[in-house]
């Protein structure tokens, strides 16, 4: 599993004010924990900053890697940020995100055509978000033809399905899975990506319900997830699943998890 | 799901003794707190008693019958005691259970054959426990055939792919999952149902582990588990699970499963 931090984003309020304050050492510390308790990317953010996101980005990007070695996940929809962040990037980045909106397509293929950039992709068009299974494959498609014809090989492609929370419908749950496992079959070589914590949005004891999610997300093919990092429960949950699902020989992963302290009764 | 309550069973220090002293309280409390927590089937269990195991059986039947508004699964390789149970169950209850092995098979079809009994049926056959999902798929195909052959229909089987320990090898987790699934696929009308908890023998923090087995098992289509009812946790999880899988409209059964105190974060 391929982990994102998602912790440094500045919709929360403390980054938002760290990063008015230039707060070097509290972003850095975030990044740091993000990166012992396992991220394999840390998630920057700079979105609220209308009209200054690019410098933002680029400032987010410098202090996380002055202290982690580690990439990170520009997660802007401006091309000028994220082209401003790929400059000053060490290592290869992840774009957080691309989608088949017009616009947003528009602009932000030409920043990563023939790059090594690993993309993030939104099963989202025009048409607003997929509620099947059958639309997010659609969308999948239409991603990756895109996405290949400006060079982006497949491995470096991580579609995101869109969660929609199960509260709403009963059915958004179950059409979610079965667009990972159809998208991965399909379209062999890319990876599946998402925030999962929108399933339960409405509904009581969300962090319960989201491993459960987790565990069966998994098992359906998901192999990246964008979360907080810092919550054992989910690391030592994730450790399971892998488990369980017969990637994890000598169950040495969901062991070390274990000896972690990310798994409890 | 279709939940079996697994807490009277011999094999259990305390409900051996009550069994010996025939402590009817002590059985009548165990069972009622199960019906209460919202097992669908009540599972009685005497193998220990060597030679008395059909009276005890039988007592153990009327003991709970008579404050329990539940059927029973009878727990017992011996058609004797299974024999002598069926004829003072009240209703239609479950065997617990049948399998492919030759002298289990010999001695208990005759015993459930043309009757309207639930059977749940282990993919155990003389060969020894079956480890990859084609072996499970091709022991549950005998058990369909010989089952359907005495007459048990479709809707009546509850097949048992046997879970093994993913920690003496890691694929045998996926191996289950896979079988559920591919059985329910193959035979359309059965169920599957088992105990989870041998997933995690030899692990650390095996309810942790069990849990999220559940949420997968469900999802590859398991519709019944033989569990103890009063793990809060485990039955939050089958209600969450449930839910994320498309089958709770409204996702009521996840709510009550909250305001019954079941789901914790």
């Amino acid at each position: 599993m391929i982990i994102v931090g998602e912790l440094i984003n500045a919709s929360r309020k403390k980054i938002r004010e760290a990063i008015e304050k230039a707060d070097v050492d509290y972003i850095q510390n975030i990044a740091k924990e993000q990166d012992k308790a396992g991220a394999d990317y840390v998630d920057v953010n700079a979105g609220v900053f209308v009209g200054e996101e690019p410098e933002k980005l680029v400032w987010l990007v410098k202090t996380v890697q002055a202290v982690v070695d580690k990439p990170l996940a520009l997660d802007s929809p401006d091309p000028k940020a994220i082209e401003a962040a790929m400059k000053v990037h060490k290592g290869t980045p992840m774009l957080n995100s691309i989608s088949m909106e017009s616009e947003r397509w528009a602009k932000l293929s030409p920043v990563i055509a023939n790059t090594d950039i690993k993309v993030v992709s939104l099963c989202m068009s025009d048409a607003g978000m997929p509620t099947t299974a059958a639309d997010r494959v659609k969308i999948a498609g239409d991603l990756v033809a895109g996405l290949t014809s400006i060079k982006i090989p497949m491995e470096n492609i991580y579609i995101d399905p869109l969660v929609q929370p199960v509260g709403t419908d009963y059915t958004f749950g179950i059409e979610f899975l079965k667009a990972v496992t159809q998208i991965k079959e399909k379209f062999q070589g890319l990876h599946i990506m998402c925030g999962l914590s929108n399933i339960s949005f409405g509904l009581p004891e969300r962090k319960f319900l989201n491993r459960i999610f987790m565990g069966q997300a998994i098992l359906s093919g998901l192999d990246g997830a964008i979360i907080d990092p810092l919550d054992k429960a989910m690391m030592g949950t994730i450790a399971g699943a892998v488990s369980l699902v017969g990637k994890d020989k000598g169950c040495r992963g969901y062991l070390k998890a274990f000896r972690g302290g990310l798994v409890a009764s």
